[in-house]
């Protein structure tokens, strides 16, 4: 189907894609928890786990017990929820914070450690054999304790790939159940990814999380090539909110999936939950959810230019590849400005249940563009201007000169 | 030196890349026009075209002159003012659209018409052998008049790859300045750019334009892809605004491709007037700018982990890929929070000139921890927490059981 509609969708032979088989491991509770305005209490922390849960991710990411008091108290709290999304914490490759960590009761424990020359130079300190050694020795004590146990190295991108390649080999053969790539910096391109997790992907069997960061705006794009890579998980946190500018945010990734297959991410995630989540964010971190949002932006399903309209009423696959209805959104088909076309003005006036001619549509709208030079005109600024001019031509009044009348009469303030 | 800081750089054999060595197409009065909340009065769309001028991109779009009057008045006024940058207008594959344009004293004419069949059967409902007729002689006669045309097709994504090439290599032939390649309804992902543009180079000799939807969030991304793929010019607006949530970013843009390669694009535009155009852009249309936008986003410094900001504070590189100072923006490291570190306090004790030691910065650091798990601490209050415990250490109050006490007085609303 999807090859029929565009001879450059995914290919059958692209075996190693998971675009329509992965998992999101959200982390909103952890990596959120970051972005500069957060501070969550444990009655927020509860409600966005809760309404994670109800949207159908697979996964809720919550910082590390060792953070703080209350983070530990927070942690234990959300795993005794009981949803069904499975909670994990993020912890440095550490035995202090495993040991902590695995008392929780979380299902899994993410652990991190940098391994780019320059963390290893400027933050920890450590050499590749004490990263390897702690790494054996925290992982095996988490599997010993029958959770789930992810190793990610940190700064992924800017690591020596033969280190990288060497220690995601060791921890896959003992056993861990993921290893992480992690865009700590915001630096990667989507080829770059590509590269490394299909890299990545002939070196070990277990699965493949990545966490991209957001700051030259790729974070999106990366995260949908990584799953083409082979990449199983993807980190996220609602509107991106991380340290900085952030990550892959849940919409966005939503959204690009969608795109590539709508029946599949229909089916995995309650859709029409995500503006209420998005919303439940924003108000927590006092920030605006952005205009340009994908799907939620308040202008995401507006359309203006005449050319669009036109093709919109007549089927609203010509521009759009995301239906608002799956989302719980409505579309909305802007006309009163200059950039209008006499095929949009043409079906308001049929859904206002007046009859015009085409001709008498054009000359309608010539005077809508000539009034919106001067400024934007309402919807009902328009209908008025509509109903006006059907009742002129209706009593014969327009028929001769009645454009400068219908002029004078409309363009009062 | 790219290449032995990242293995996974572009390598020199990456002949294609336009990564350093690339066209901006400025279209925020054009396509952002046709954002929900646009409209520009001459005066605005003066400031705005003489801003982008003094960045420095290399081509200003404006709105079509058969839109409306005031469009055409508006675009010979800014023909007018002797830019630097090159004006282009965007217009219907039409000659009636062409004749009017080329009257405007604009320096090139952008053509497009919708190709796919989404767009043949539901918008104008013209088939190929007619769409290339009306191109080449709209493109002969622009050229006939000495200035640049483009010829675009429109929902490249979804339009016969055959039919797309043949069009393309058929302008190509008779001289067209570029071609451009739209994904007009944000459906397209990095792999799919790629593709279709590295085709496209082999197939015509012109340059390569493209224009990026941001329906899923890919379009800077795409655009990055495109460059690599030998695309020369890449369509941008102040803030993505456009149709629904718009396109490529001028910020997101610039910001990827700083990242690639910082001395190209300092050399080629005055980045610290980034934050200036952002600003005039998002009043004009009464947004905000988003709070995660790539640079400008006002936490886009802000590092809040303790790992971070240890790090950050040792070398600035371990964590940012784009230099706040080349912006005219400054860091920021917020420490008076539950994920703070010893090291980041350690900065800031000795940033106000107070002298302890390692053990009394983890102490205080640990006393910040408590009260934050409360609420978040400002600088203020961490700064009055680190001089009342510097003192009480001056004083020899601290030394035995000090922290309790510092608990009760720092702890004061």
């Amino acid at each position: 189907m999807v090859q029929r509609r565009n001879p450059y969708a995914p290919r059958a032979a692209d075996f190693l894609s998971n675009i329509s088989n992965f998992n999101i491991i959200e982390s909103t509770l952890r990596e959120g928890e970051q972005f500069a305005n957060a501070f969550f209490d444990t009655k927020t922390k509860i409600a966005i786990a809760k309404a994670l849960d109800a949207f159908g991710v697979e996964y809720i990411e919550l910082t590390s017990p060792v953070a703080s008091e209350q983070s530990r108290a927070d942690c234990e709290a959300i795993c005794k929820l009981g949803l069904k999304a499975k909670i994990l914490t993020h912890i440095r490759c550490h035995m202090d914070d495993a040991r902590i960590a695995v008392e929780t009761g979380v299902d899994g424990v993410d652990v991190v450690i940098g391994t780019s020359s320059f963390l290893r130079e400027f933050s920890h300190g450590k050499d590749m054999a004490y990263i390897t050694k702690t790494a054996i020795e925290v992982i095996e004590f988490v599997k010993s304790k029958n959770i789930e146990v992810r190793f990610s190295s940190e700064d992924s991108f800017r690591s020596d790939l033969v280190d990288l390649l060497s220690i995601y080999q060791t921890v896959d053969k003992i056993g861990v159940n993921r290893v992480g790539i992690a865009d700590t910096v915001g630096c990667a391109n989507p080829r770059q990814v590509y590269d490394l997790v299909r890299t990545l992907r002939g070196v070990v069997g277990c699965d493949i999380e990545v966490h991209l960061h957001n700051d030259t705006g790729m974070a999106i794009a990366n995260a949908y090539t990584a799953l083409e890579a082979g990449a199983t998980h993807i980190d996220t946190s609602v509107l991106g909110i991380g340290e900085r500018v952030g990550i892959t945010p849940l919409g966005g990734l939503v959204a690009c999936l969608y795109a590539a297959n709508p029946e599949y991410v229909k089916s995995k995630y309650n859709l029409p939950m995500l503006r209420e989540i998005e919303n439940l964010v924003a108000e927590a971190v006092e920030v605006n959810v952005p205009f340009m949002n994908p799907i939620t932006g308040y202008c995401a399903f507006t359309h203006k230019a005449g050319i669009h309209a036109k093709a919109i009423l007549n089927n609203p696959s010509t521009y759009e590849i995301l239906k608002p209805e799956d989302f719980g959104l409505t579309r909305y088909v802007s006309i009163g400005h200059r950039l209008t076309g006499w095929n949009a003005v043409k079906s308001r006036v049929e859904q206002l249940g007046l009859t015009l001619t085409d001709e008498e549509v054009k000359d309608a709208t010539a005077k809508i563009k000539e009034l919106a030079d001067v400024r934007t005109q309402s919807m009902d600024d328009v209908d008025s201007l509509l109903r006006i001019y059907h009742s002129g031509i209706q009593s014969g009044e327009l028929a001769t000169e009645g454009r400068r009348r219908l002029t004078d009469q409309a363009g009062d303030p």
